[in-house]
C-alpha cells in the first residue's frame, strides 16, 4: 500500500483548474495547475483536465490509480455526475463524468468544490479523527459542508451545505441570492467590502483613516476596497476598519451558534481567503460561540483554523475517489 | 409478522407519561396515560411507567414485545440512556435505562422526546417514503428534529437538532437559553404571548380589541394571554393580533429558508401545539421559503403539517425499538 495506492484529485474553479496525484494518506505526490480557459468551452477544459492528468499518471507510480475525483464550482447531480450549472464556468448540464470516464478509462466521481473541501480537511486536515463537523469556508462568498455521523450530508438534491444563505439577521441587507440577511450578506468578502464602503460614505474623515490604513489612494477605483484591504486596515489598527471586522465577527457568531444549535458539531473549521486577514478570528468565534449557544451543544466544541488552504480541493477530492473507489482503506468511514 | 410483531413505546413528558403498544406499521393496538407524579422522583415515575408496560403486555398480543423505546423531554447520554438533564421532570442524570431494563427483563432504548417524535412522522407520518426531511414542533418552546440521507442526526454530542435555538434575528429579542433572537425567542408559544402582551402595551386601543376577539376580559391575568388566545384573535380577523401572526410567520420563514439552505429537506414538517391555531401556515411557509431560499435548493421540497399530532411520541418511541432490536423489518433504513 502506502505510495503504491493512490487516487487523482482535480479542482475545477472558474480561474484555475489543478490536478494532483495523491496518495492515501492525503499526501500530494505532484500536483499541476493551469488558467480555466472558460472562452474554450466544456470540451477544451475537459480535454485539458484529460492531458494533464496523463502527463501526472506517466510521472506517477507504476501502478494504475484507484480512480478520479472532481470538485467543480457548481450545482451537480449526485447520480449522473452532471454539472448542472455552474456561474463560474457558465456551464449549463455538461455530462462531465461520462466525458472524463471516455478520456481516461479510469472511474471517475464528481463533487460541488466546496464539499471536496470538507472531504480534505475532514479526512487529512483539521477535522482528522472527527466525525461530527462543519467547514466554513469565507471567501468572497460563503460556502459549506456538514460531516454528521462520519458521513458527509447532501440532502434530497445534493445542495446541502449552503450555509453561507441562512438568514441570521431578518431586517437585514439584501444578499446577491434575493434573500435578506444571509450570513454571506453580512461576512463574505463581498459583504465586509460593501459594508467599508457604506461606512466610508458615511463617515468620509474616518474613511480617508481607513484608506490610509489600507494603503489606498483617493481616488478610490470600485475594485480598491475589498475583504482584504479592510482586514489589513484593521490589523494596522484603524478604527473604523475594526468596526467592520467586529461586526463580521458578530454575525459569525451568530451564524456559529445557528449551526452549533441545529448540527452539534465537535468542531467549527475556519477556511477560505478572508480568514488569512484575520488571525484573531477562530479564537473569538470560539469565545462568543460557547458565550450563546446552548450549553449542551457546546459540551465537546472547538472552533479551529482549516489546515489544508488551497490543497483542500484536489486531496479532498482524490478522497472521494478513494472513498468510492478504493479497496476499503477508509471501510471505517459510512461514505 | 403484523400483528405479532410489535414494540413498546413510551412518551415521558413533564405533565404525562403515555405508554402504548405499537406494531411494525405504526398503528397503535393499545395504549395508557397518567399525568406525570414528578413529586415522587424517578424511582416512582420510573415504577409507574413499569407498571403500565406489564399491564398492556397483560392485555397485549402473546408474543413478546422486540423491546421498549423511550422518548423523554430531557438531554439523553446516547451510549447509556442515562437522562442528564430533564427542566421538565427536575431530573438530573437517572439511569433511565437500566432501571426500565432492570424491571421489565426486555432491551430498552433511550432518546429525547422531540427526537422520538421525529421518528415517527418520518416513518409513519407526514415523512413517510422520504431521507430527507425536517420536523419543526412548535409548541410554548420550538424543537425538532432533522432526517438526512435516511438518518436522524443526532451529532456529537446527542443534541443536533435543537432548531428553536438557530439565531435568525442578530439584533432580536432575547431568548430563554440567553441567546438574542432565537426562532424560538420570535415564534414560539411563549414569545407570541410575549410579542402580544408588548403590543397591547404600544396600543391599548388596538390591544382592548385584540382581548375581544380572543374572548378575553381586563384586567388581564398574566396567564390568560397565550399564543392560543392570539390565534384565535388572529383568526376573528382582529388586526393587532394579524399583525402579530404575520410577524411570527416571517420569522418563521427566515428560520426555514435557513434550515432549506442548510439541509436541503425535500420535506418541512410542522407540527405541535401552536400550529393548531394557525391553519394557513404550511401553505404560507411554503410560498415563503420557496420565494426566499436558493431555488437549486427548493427544487425538491414541500411544507406539510405533522399527521400523528400527540402520538407522535409513542408511535416514534417505539419505532425506535424496531430498529434496535427488531427482526430486519426497517433493516432498508439506515439507524
Amino acid at each position: 500500500m502506502g505510495q503504491e495506492t493512490w487516487a487523482i484529485g482535480v479542482d475545477l474553479g472558474g480561474t484555475k483548474v489543478k490536478v494532483a496525484l495523491v496518495d492515501a494518506t492525503g499526501q500530494i505526490l505532484r500536483s499541476l495547475k493551469k488558467p480555466t480557459d472558460i472562452k474554450g468551452g466544456p470540451e477544451r477544459i475537459i480535454a485539458e483536465i484529460s492531458q494533464m492528468v496523463h502527463t501526472l499518471k506517466e510521472e506517477g507510480p507504476a501502478s494504475t490509480p484507484v480512480g478520479v475525483g472532481v470538485g467543480v464550482a457548481g450545482q451537480i447531480s449526485a447520480d449522473t455526475g452532471i454539472v448542472q450549472f455552474s456561474p463560474n464556468l457558465v456551464w449549463r448540464d455538461v455530462p462531465l463524468k461520462e466525458k472524463l470516464k471516455g478520456f481516461l478509462d479510469l472511474p471517475v466521481v464528481v463533487t460541488n468544490d466546496v464539499r471536496a473541501a470538507t472531504w480534505g480537511e475532514w479526512l487529512h486536515g483539521a477535522g482528522a479523527e472527527v466525525d461530527d463537523l462543519i467547514c466554513l469556508f469565507i471567501g468572497t462568498g460563503i460556502g459549506g459542508g456538514v460531516v454528521s455521523g462520519g458521513r458527509v450530508l447532501t440532502g434530497a438534491s445534493n445542495t446541502a451545505g449552503e450555509l453561507g444563505h441562512m438568514t441570521i439577521d431578518l431586517h437585514g441587507p439584501v444578499c446577491t441570492c434575493g434573500n435578506r440577511g444571509c450570513l454571506e450578506a453580512l461576512a463574505g468578502g463581498w459583504a465586509i467590502a460593501r459594508r467599508a464602503q457604506q461606512a466610508i460614505g458615511d463617515s468620509p474623515a474616518a474613511g480617508a483613516a481607513l484608506l490610509q490604513a489600507a494603503g489606498l489612494k483617493q481616488p478610490l477605483q470600485d475594485a480598491d476596497l475589498t475583504a482584504e484591504t479592510v482586514t489589513k486596515a484593521a490589523r494596522a489598527g484603524d478604527p473604523l476598519a475594526r468596526l467592520v471586522v467586529d461586526e463580521v465577527t458578530n454575525a459569525l457568531i451568530a451564524g456559529g451558534v445557528a449551526l452549533v444549535n441545529a448540527f452539534n458539531p465537535a468542531r467549527l473549521i475556519l477556511g477560505g481567503g478572508v480568514m488569512k486577514g484575520l488571525p484573531e478570528l477562530p479564537a473569538r468565534l470560539d469565545e462568543g460561540i460557547r458565550r450563546s449557544a446552548l450549553k449542551v451543544a457546546t459540551a465537546d466544541f472547538e472552533v479551529v483554523r482549516a489546515q489544508l488552504g488551497n490543497d483542500a480541493g484536489v486531496v479532498g477530492a482524490a478522497s472521494l475517489a478513494f472513498g468510492h473507489f478504493g479497496s476499503g482503506l477508509q471501510q471505517d468511514r459510512c461514505i
